[in-house]
């Protein structure tokens, strides 16, 4: 058991995959865990926080919110801009 | 000119339509712009948010983000959950 905030990165899978990551991080003791998704999994990672705090764990709230953008190189090797988010889940 | 926070409201428009009206919100004196968008729309609302302070206005910036969850009455009656997400974008 550490203190360092463990990240869960949200893809493509069901949201409870995730809701169930956040809830074992949480219940193994940790104190924060930080939920990152890029692109249209954004909307994503936002569903899955408010299901974490609102159904499973009535003791953890939304932290800290951060959005940025990466640059990721495609195909032709031409740049694209693709948004992230960070949220930050808590105990109170 | 008044110094109420102004609300766009993000749905399926192309980006640059809420990019636009973000910039003549601040062009206008706003000191501040608030995104909103629900559910899928999500990921767009970051996007735009992206564009209009690495494009546009580089001497605005995130101020805060916040998500939560409203509830809407769907089609037959039934209650769905629907995740939010509003985006305060602020003068440096």
């Amino acid at each position: 058991m550490t203190e360092e905030a463990n990240v869960v990165f949200v893809g493509k899978k069901p949201a409870m995959s995730y809701v169930l990551a956040c809830v074992t991080q949480f219940n193994s003791g940790k104190k924060e865990v930080v939920l990152k998704a890029r692109g249209r999994s954004i909307s994503h990672a936002v569903d899955i926080a408010e299901i974490v705090r609102n159904k499973f764990l009535q003791d953890v709230e939304v932290k800290k919110v951060n959005i940025g953008t990466d640059e990721i190189t495609g195909e032709n090797n031409e740049k694209l801009n693709v948004s992230t988010i960070e949220i930050v889940l808590g105990k109170k």
